[in-house]
């Protein structure tokens, strides 16, 4: 059995509002049928969180029907791919009063839908409708062996960074693709620092490029 | 001050054999003037690393003069940054015995290098000269505020579940292109699960552009 101990809010999982977490996120039909998904998860305050919902999904459809999900933090590459190629076995799951959660998760909280907004999303690819989920965190359950709550922020700077090391042997059009690419993952996901770091790599790069091309080089 | 436990080995800070971590490594001259670089440490046993470095960097002059080093473990992207970018101040250094190490640093470990190896990498860009250190870790301090060593293993699992939920709206070439450069991370830098999730995430976007191109459809 998983060992969860009850905690405050989400500052015990060490959650910033601003950022964008990385969850396995379960939601149920009516009869309790489990589904799980990754889905990323905006901390917006102590107590609540904002989700991005893309329509024709099972996580939107049930959390429509229920009002309730659970966000569930863990670092297991199989469980996110699992839950994002396939459908879990229902022994996958616990129930936690009147929520689902992944079992083994290393912590997960419960929520309950406040309000679903209708936009509409541009990407590069295409309109696509979103529901904006806003909902209020009931329990937070830590485990043991909770580390951290997944985070892309980081990531974005350490694979800039790789690039920027790179920017002298490859093509600098390609590097500067790349870490735009990054910064905008960046200042989707990430807290100050990470923003701030990224401009720095960004201005550097800059100005290496540049240096480069000046006439005098 | 920061406070540290003396830990047995590195299994204290969660590293597995055959994971790369990344760091930011810390060495000095002979004059203890420090200098730090991010770097990534191979974990090949509970006291055993190897780090491969490339030429002309102070790293390598400074590691081949006095054959020790410190790997600090922190998540702060400035801190990354900053190490990438410019050189440290002297103040962001402390010493621990004979070695110094990153002030603030989450964790690090000493270690003595055992062994120097030259090869010549080759990769997309050019042939490379690469010094291949083994190195004995000697003491392993972790501090109240560890949680996890960086591994990209798990990110390059997120961000190829990413690229698969776009396969159907965006160039399928391009989505494959993207994802074949995550495995190429997840082998590099990662474990069995994380290897194993890239398995499963190419079989099932290898079905889905097959399926899609196949006559019937």
């Amino acid at each position: 059995m998983d060992r969860y101990r009850v905690c405050e809010d989400l500052e015990a999982l060490d959650m910033e509002r601003g950022r964008l977490y990385e969850t396995i996120t379960v939601t149920w039909d009516e009869s309790m049928k489990g589904n799980a998904a990754p889905i990323g998860v905006l901390c917006t305050g102590k107590r609540s969180v904002t989700l991005y919902l893309y329509h024709g999904t099972h996580t939107l459809q049930n959390i429509l029907e229920t009002g309730r999900f659970t966000a569930n933090i863990t670092l297991d590459p199989l469980l996110f791919t699992e839950s994002a190629l396939a459908d879990l076995d229902d022994e996958m799951f616990s129930q936690h009063q009147d929520y689902l959660y992944l079992k083994g998760a290393d912590a997960f909280f419960t929520a309950e839908v406040e309000s679903v907004r209708e936009v509409v999303k541009r990407d590069r690819f295409r309109e696509s409708p979103v529901s904006i989920v806003r909902a209020g965190v009931r329990e937070v359950m830590k485990g043991d062996g909770f580390r951290i709550a997944l985070n892309r922020g980081i990531y974005a700077v350490i694979e800039s960074l790789i690039e920027y090391t790179r920017a002298e042997i490859s093509d600098p059009v390609k590097v500067m693709e790349r870490v735009r690419e990054m910064n905008r993952v960046a200042r989707k996901v990430g807290g100050p620092q990470e923003k701030e770091a990224m401009k720095r790599i960004i201005e550097e790069l800059e100005s290496k490029v540049n240096h480069r091309k000046s006439p005098g080089q």
